[in-house]
């Protein structure tokens, strides 16, 4: 255990990514996110957009694999998720800093003194966000987000057996879209 | 609407309740907990002793009339959530307070101003706690709260159609056990 580290979940289009930057900044520690997906496409071998894909959860993503036969061995998401926890793991041992999703807060749990939070919103703020934030898609960005949703759940409910959004699994669970960033920023400041 | 309320919801023994009167204490609001069983009582005729046991689901309660007939009426159950429904929002029409447990906030959602908050903490917390106000019994403390936790939630699922414990239904949920109930009380006032 090096420190103190803040764990950051969040329901795509929360802000949550906003709340980890703009945290760190204020604490002056390091914060990981797409470094993340650098690091594990280093240390894989693949490349950086095939695991923010897998491990985004995006179309095409792991979903499909949930079912494919593990008796021949490991996919290749099974074998992010083992590089994923290393990486993450390696990270924490350099001392406090801020980690926004990749079930940090699972991975790291025993060995850490952590913050855990989970961010989240309503449905429609979240919905105004993406459009601003990654622009117009084809599917309505509602849909876009029950999709991720759904998937995220899934994920987290595959790989660490908790309940992705359950309040009990986190120190701290705050809505973004009827607080404001900047609130749950200074709250998880005040709690650090 | 008349102002802004306050809801808590809590595991049992998580001192959810010991934050509502605080933090009423501290915004200088009335809180309502116990109130909110004799209000009920008076309305409805019932003796609050049957009320209490009624809507706090403990042995013998609602819990055990989920699967009876309503063909012919409603239950008594049925009846009290009907009561409860109009002193929370006669309640609320007076002005600001904190409300501990009994919906309120499903209830209140629509109409009024609110700052929702879940109140949860770790068994071992709270199998401490609830020792030491409530006295042993021959089921042990774990067994209880596991009991007490699963009638909590199916009355929620049963009544309100949220899932009780679910970050997204509430602006902010704290874990007593690890932040502190004093701590609990200064972000909650802060929010307010």
């Amino acid at each position: 255990m090096a420190g103190k580290i803040v764990t950051i979940s969040r329901e795509f289009g929360s802000g949550g990514r906003t709340v980890g930057r703009k945290l760190a900044e204020k604490l002056g520690i390091p914060c990981y996110d797409a470094e993340l997906i650098q690091k594990i496409a280093e240390e894989s071998g693949f490349a950086a957009d095939y695991v923010e894909e897998q491990s985004d959860m995006s179309a095409g993503g792991w979903f499909s694999t949930l079912f494919i036969d593990r008796s021949n061995g490991l996919t290749n998401q099974d074998q992010l998720w083992v590089i994923q926890k290393r990486v993450i793991m390696d990270i924490a041992d350099q001392g406090p800093c801020v980690i926004v999703g990749r079930c940090a807060d699972y991975i790291l749990k025993d060995s850490y003194e952590l913050l855990t939070a989970f961010i989240h919103a309503d449905i429609e703020f979240r919905a105004k966000r993406i459009v601003e934030e990654y622009g117009e898609r084809e599917e309505s960005p509602v849909e876009r987000l029950k999709d991720k949703d759904k998937r995220r759940a899934a994920y987290h409910r595959f790989y660490t057996d908790m309940k992705w959004g359950q309040a009990q699994n986190y120190d701290v669970c705050l809505n973004s879209g009827r607080l404001g960033i900047d609130r749950c920023v200074e709250i998880l400041a005040e709690l650090y």
